[in-house]
């Protein structure tokens, strides 16, 4: 595969199973000092995955779930923000500006943050009340996987996700299972970047536990890391507006989850069979998971598409386009 | 001014500033009886116009407040949504099958709904416990101060919106002032629409309680109503992606709020300045609200930019188009 080193994936893959010890510890040590609310809080691709969590809980979780921008949040507060409130955080470097603004502005108010963090040492961390390492040198899978861990045991403590331990269980098998789709997928990716890569505009479509999937992709990497031109719509939004933009020759990208929302990206499928010829439907449903119960499917289709899309799709494009993806032309280079 | 009907524009607003006492009742009902959260849920314009609530709402009241799109919350439910919530839903037509639809769920399972509805006798009202009859021929401003006079009523009688009394007196001038907002952007509207009506791809950034506006206005009316290709994105977001779209000849139109995020949109105009020569910034705080307070003003420029984009900039891309306002090829034309 291209760009893939698949000893030093399943290593990270690994390495990143190995918290689920401490991502336990941590999530008991919350349970015990008890909450009222959760709030997700941070910025661009780190909220984007949280997103999906989000969606996820709400059919979940009786507690109250709550997702903001950091840069917003320190602006405005949230009234139902406090200090029995517990905010989850994250940031692959560590230093992402607005969120380590936001974790000191919650550090000075008493609200207790859990953070993902992808750097040693880095200035998140020292911020943070908890900290989960997020070790792995890339992969967003690996995020959600230590998310999800998070997540899902503070809800088994409240008997809210009874197979927590089957599902933590199982989760070893996942890295092994997205080494699979990945090569399943090669050549398709080969194939949608080698048709698509010149195109000036694409339509993304998901929807639900889907949607942060949608957003991460076509903005932090179509046009972040590509400069293509892109349109990110909910599957039902889309047909609230940007479905008059279909025509035969607008590609569509439409991602498939596997939750209860999927009748929604059904019916996109459906219009845009009829009025595009450049329909690309990523089905996570055509990925198997060896070893993980099906009830668990809908939980992990985000990281089977994240790992076709950011570590697959994306270098396919850069191949194409000749457009090395860690080239910025304004983001991070100088202060703005 | 194009296309406007100053008379039928002002009777719009007298009829709906009518309904003040209608709704002050609803409210009055709704905090008697009691609600644990609310939520609201629509779809497209309907849900867009709610999410700058939403987003006043969260620093104003410890009522925990959801947004849901009506198509997803029927699939998956919400463990926030119970018989203790009440449900806000609008539809101009009154017949939005998305929103019929979820009115009838909410019925079902026991959930209070109070609905804005733009047409008598529509099934929408059949199926609400409360209709604030929407009867203004046009103007979303019309459907803001409906949903202000509600939401605030709620809040002052929870003493929350203490100026409650003040605001609402102040608002029956909101309509007069609006027309000389038109009066004023109306050559401006004129310039932007005969400069960038061509334009085959726009950018629309804003945040907080602007953001329904930029979501609104660029898929349900640039997209949906010209065809023409859009990305919207937040200004907290836009750093984190789009901004590497950016370029000379690049449009950008940024729409200034008033509130507390305000300076993340400084930030955005101040980026753009330098990277492109197509900045386009709708500031509502070049409008005047005589009459009005200032404290009011961050909550009611989303009134100010919905009728200078909503109802003045589409018609003058309209008259540079020449693509109908009123015509689609795939929206309520044939079952989808």
């Amino acid at each position: 595969m291209l760009k893939f080193d698949e000893q030093l994936y399943l290593k990270d893959g690994k390495t990143t199973y190995e918290t689920r010890g401490k991502i336990e510890q941590i999530a008991d040590e919350i349970s015990k000092e008890g909450y009222k609310n959760i709030f997700f809080i941070s910025v661009g691709g780190s909220i984007a995955i949280m997103l999906p969590v989000v969606e996820m809980l709400k059919q979940l979780t009786d507690v109250p779930i709550y997702a903001e921008q950091a840069a917003e949040v320190v602006l405005t507060g949230h009234r139902q923000l406090t200090k029995d409130s517990i905010v989850i955080m994250s940031s692959k470097s560590g230093d992402t500006k607005e969120t380590v603004r936001a974790a000191e502005w919650c550090k000075e108010n008493g609200y207790r943050v859990v953070s993902l963090v992808g750097t040693p040492d880095a200035p998140l961390e020292k911020l943070s009340r908890w900290v989960i390492p997020n070790r792995a040198k890339d992969g967003v899978e690996f995020e959600y996987m230590e998310l999800f861990m998070l997540v899902f045991r503070l809800l088994a403590n409240r008997n809210e996700f009874p197979k927590y331990n089957q599902f933590a269980d199982q989760l070893e098998k996942l890295p092994e299972n997205l080494v699979k789709a990945k090569q399943k997928f090669e050549p398709i990716a080969d194939e949608i970047a080698k048709n698509y890569y010149n195109e000036p505009y694409n339509i993304w479509v998901g929807d639900g536990e889907m949607w942060g999937e949608v957003y991460l992709f076509s903005m932090c990497v179509v046009e972040e890391m590509q400069w293509i031109r892109t349109k990110a719509v909910s599957s039902s939004e889309f047909f609230h507006g940007t479905l008059e933009l279909v025509s035969d020759n607008v590609p569509v990208f439409l991602v498939k989850g596997e939750g209860k929302r999927r009748v929604l990206d059904e019916r996109v499928e459906k219009f845009c069979k009829q009025y595009t010829k450049k329909l690309v439907v990523i089905d996570t449903k055509d990925y198997e998971l060896e070893g993980i119960d099906d009830d668990f499917r809908w939980i992990l289709a985000p990281t089977i598409s994240t790992t076709l899309l950011v570590d697959r799709l994306a270098f396919h494009y850069e191949k194409y386009t000749g457009h090395d993806l860690d080239i910025r032309r304004y983001y991070r280079q100088f202060d703005y």
